[in-house]
């Protein structure tokens, strides 16, 4: 195996130039093994590999930078960068992350996560580099589906200015994690597919410079640039003032290596234009992009999962549901920044294809393009992650809220996601959009109240949104279906001692806590809050007279967090109530498995138990030496 | 006055042609003289009075829709619909908005404030409007500084979809509110300056077309879409799907209404792209132009401030001790999101040309570019408003954050700004930036603390947010100036009875509020809390010893602020302390003159003053008739 000797950084180096080819069908073959094992991005990975390799011979690393936009596809640098082993651990608690990492490695110079970061993250870099005198390249790699990204557009706008080199290498692939929309892709795909094109603009230079063309073609070159600019692919971004490399076979080492010479020469910012074929070399990543975009543990033979799903999601409801509402109301639209598939709007937009809009990995936009339409009449129903949509924060404040309009917010992946990590835990919606004034947040406890709180929304005239968790949906308590009221909770159970008044996925953790506090003699209340903002303060009230203690629960950072809100409630209007918060603490959580997350931070139904006890004996220790009674 | 003919929408066509440049004059006199009294925004709405009164003679309003891009343009419009008395309370307490509101008129169809969502916003209205089989026309009008912003390339790419009309105007006067930055603008500047270059290509397409080189151009014509793209200008927006029409001059109303009729017809989304010149017809204005994008009261001889700036604002404090730190650090750079004057920044630029970024307005790259510097070893200062910093939340959290790097940021405007009103308030910063882990944030009670802070920040590892208020800095207490210590607060008076913990610009107010409950016999601590995270919670110990009440003092919402986080504290470690949360309450706030508004809001300190009295005496009730004493 060439792959086993290297062990570190510039190891490929060593290898011969005969080998490469070779080498790279063994980084795919350990890809594909281990990701079939541990799941992660295949996809994206499988066609990166010859890039990345060419990228580590034409660089110097740690000195050289590699920002890697997202990071999905960074595995085989971490393959080449000593990384080997991490992927026995890979995403697993404590294991290997599946981005790049600074704290994992040198040759990690930037974190990633969300898309479309990598090229302002480069320039922060080239200018350090050039105000501290340094001397090594950096090179930032962006699909061409970060390239919808506004953010993306505003860095190149900016890279334009440089005087000193910056590559940056567009990843093309067709492909970013559903279809590519919109002008950009279009034109990136009248270059790719512009075979007959490349060979006319030759000749169209040619004709020109062997005509009695040619003093026109100086003045052409004198006044804008050069005829090359009229002729050739990349206008667009010569016209943003980016010198253009490319189309490059992404697959063809040693063409790839040939243009990053080229453009290293560049005084300037230059964008090597790259063609790669996402999961290629595995036939089922080839067919079904999207499903090994973020793999779950599947067969090496037939690419199927592992352990096939049983049990529906709450994306499943929500995308059941999504098409019921698109049939009674004419006014419902749906729209998903580049995420048709994850969100679940797949089966809308086959149904409603005029009413169904993927705006690319653009969720500023897709928050205020939303605002339009419901400015226009119709009720928008934006279906996004919840750390996704922290990018549209301004846009909800701004454009959605002051104008009070009726938009719902459907928020997948709110709470732990798992193996993903830092950069995607959904921990932190509820802070962020509840200070925002006219926002109302709603959060189900099973899917039956996914589907009721989803109908409740898109009949509502106001901002709503609407968070619930990745994987599967609860289906306990079906019995309990009260309908949806406007900042009304629900009792589930009504006894004395405590009250558990939990979030979303925090009632089915509620069930577990109270039994296991009935075994030691005491009596739960469980409250299902069903709205965060504006919570019910009847409810609370009623739980204030006969509870010694109120608990609240939830999947959520604690500032500015539901715990946080209740808490004001009671000190202006039950001034001595005791109450005990249970969130997420204040802080970035790693990757790992959810359940073993919760338990680390004390969100599962044991720890939380043994907080209520401890909480217990304390108010009692303290009450009894007061004198009084609780 | 043919003005005072205009009493409604639509009343501009009875305006016979050969008036309409005279119209244009009175218009032009009407708006100097109102905003000389009242201030505005001056210079964006001189400029756009001509193309304002060519779209209302084009359209039909209400049905027609014109979404104003950040709206500062919008006093024309105004003017035209029927608002020309609400001049004379322009931006003031409960008179008109300086910009476009939904509740002012119906023939403001969305609300603007921030910059470039007006694309994302009319392409909502377009798809409502198909989807409702409507047939009305939507226009965007957006400047060239918001094509900075990537929010308007997200739509931009998205509406090249479209099959149907929408008409975007590039308002383009070569210089948003300070010089534009990047490609962009260099490549509508070329478009701009291309008179020569305009000339050629009419040359060079009769020359192609003469010459044996037809063929090719065919070829060329069917490969891509027509040779038209290769030689003239608009090829950026072309080749992003965007039908281009221009350039049109700004100030000639019969040629933008020839180009808006041949827009209209176009069955695609299609750019106007009109020349126009800020400050229009205004000398001063025209020489000036950052004086007069929002100009306070003013002479109309001169173009003179009425009441010339005596003290000085923390603005140029943050402006002065920016240029010391720029010597003593060589590792500081400073970045703005097009606003050198606004943030203060200008001088550091004229000091440090190479170590001062302004990224055009674009927060979110300005924010990651600045964690790419920070990871490459430099310690960058991102001056800011409050209501801006809105934009990059994601980008805090995800590229700063995470990573611990050092970069501080200056956050201007925080708390409330008056007369632009609900989109600019900076009443939001402390709930959204608290919620994230390894966020840091201060407030300096005065302009001596605001330069000890900022050296504090950029000699910390890590982020610091520093926000500090719009207007004149308090320069009283100077005496009392401790170095700043991580987390720590700072007695100001040690009293007992009730402690006062005040956050930045609070502490001038908490002196007033002292001194009126000093006369009705209660004495008050006075604490600066300098840290609002993390808060210090050895000074809370110490004021809950000896004080019956604890009062909170923020200019920024209940929700997620620095009172829940006191409160927090307390419900924690001193259960049972009495805690009054002065802060803005959670809604949106309108415009007008800030001692007004925070007389409305219950944040004055004559009303803290009352709030404080009626929580005692209730206080006192209740426990009296509990029976133990306070």
């Amino acid at each position: 195996m060439i792959l086993e000797t290297i062990e570190k950084e510039n190891d490929i180096k060593n290898v011969a130039p005969e080998d490469w080819n070779l080498l790279a069908e063994e980084i795919r073959s350990f890809l594909i093994k281990k990701i079939s094992v541990t799941g992660g991005h295949l996809g994206s990975n499988l066609g990166a590999v010859e890039l990345t390799m060419a990228l580590h011979l034409s660089l110097n690393l740690p000195q050289d930078k590699i920002v890697w936009d997202v990071g999905h596809q960074s595995y085989t640098h971490k393959l080449l960068t000593g990384r080997r082993s991490g992927f026995e651990s890979l995403r697993k608690y404590g294991g290997m992350s599946g981005f790049p990492k600074r704290k994992e490695s040198e040759c990690d110079c930037f974190d990633t996560g969300h898309s479309s970061t990598s090229i302002s993250a480069g320039l922060g870099l080239v200018k350090a580099r050039d105000l501290r005198n340094e001397n090594h390249t950096v090179i930032s790699v962006i699909g061409d589906g970060s390239l919808t990204g506004g953010m993306a557009y505003e860095a190149l706008n900016n890279a334009s200015r440089l005087k000193k080199n910056f590559i940056i290498v567009l990843n093309d692939n067709n492909m970013s994690i559903s279809e590519n929309v919109g002008g950009v892709s279009k034109y990136l795909n009248n270059i790719r597919t512009a075979d007959k094109y490349l060979d006319m603009k030759e000749g169209i230079y040619n004709s020109l410079m062997e005509s009695n063309l040619e003093p026109i073609v100086t003045s052409i070159r004198r006044a804008k640039s050069s005829v090359k600019q009229l002729v050739i692919p990349g206008m667009f971004f010569e016209d943003m003032g980016i010198t253009y490399l490319g189309p490059v076979d992404g697959h063809n080492i040693n063409a790839m290596m040939k243009v990053l010479r080229e453009a290293k020469r560049c005084k300037s910012a230059v964008l090597v234009h790259v063609i790669t074929q996402k999961g290629k070399g595995f036939a089922p990543a080839e067919k079904h992009p999207a499903r090994f975009h973020g793999a779950e543990p599947f067969d090496v033979e037939t690419g199927l999962p592992l352990t096939p799903k049983t049990k529906s999601s709450y994306t499943d409801v929500f995308s059941t549901v999504m098409c019921k509402l698109g049939d009674r109301y004419q006014d419902v639209v749906a729209i998903t920044a580049a995420m048709p598939d994850g969100t679940g709007l797949k089966r809308f937009r086959n149904m409603y294809p005029d009413r169904f809009f993927d705006v690319g990995i653009a969720e500023e936009h897709a928050v205020t393009f939303a605002a339009g339409l419901a400015a226009g009449g119709m009720h928008p129903v934006v279906a996004v992650y919840s750390s996704f949509l922290q990018r549209a924060y301004d846009q909800i404040l701004h454009d959605v809220c002051i104008q009070n309009l009726p938009v719902t917010f459907a928020i997948d992946r709110a709470g732990l996601v798992g193996s993903d990590g830092e950069t995607h835990q959904g921990i932190f919606d509820l802070s962020y959009l509840s200070s925002i004034p006219n926002m109302h947040i709603m959060a189900p406890k099973n899917k039956w109240e996914l589907s009721d709180m989803l109908k409740f929304a898109v009949a509502f005239q106001g901002p709503v949104a609407l968070r619930y968790p990745r994987g599967e949906a609860f289906d306990g308590l079906r019995e309990y279906r009260e309908p949806i009221r406007f900042g009304k909770a629900e009792w589930i159970y009504r006894e004395n001692d405590i009250a558990l008044v939990a979030v979303g996925s925090m009632v089915k953790t509620a069930l577990t806590v109270r039994e296991a506090l009935l075994r030691k003699g005491f009596h739960c209340s469980i409250i299902n809050a069903r709205f965060v903002k504006p919570i019910d303060t009847e409810i609370l009230d009623e739980a204030v007279e006969n509870h010694d203690l109120i608990v609240t629960m939830e999947e959520n950072v604690a500032s500015g967090g539901f715990g946080e809100k209740v808490r004001e409630y009671f000190d202006r209007h039950h001034f001595g109530t005791r109450l005990l918060a249970v969130h997420v603490p204040d802080e970035y959580v790693e990757h790992g498995n959810v359940d073993i997350l919760r338990r680390e931070l004390g969100i599962d139904a044991e720890t939380i138990g043994q907080k209520i006890m401890e909480q217990y004996k304390e108010m009692s220790h303290k009450d009894s030496r007061k004198g009084t009674k609780i």
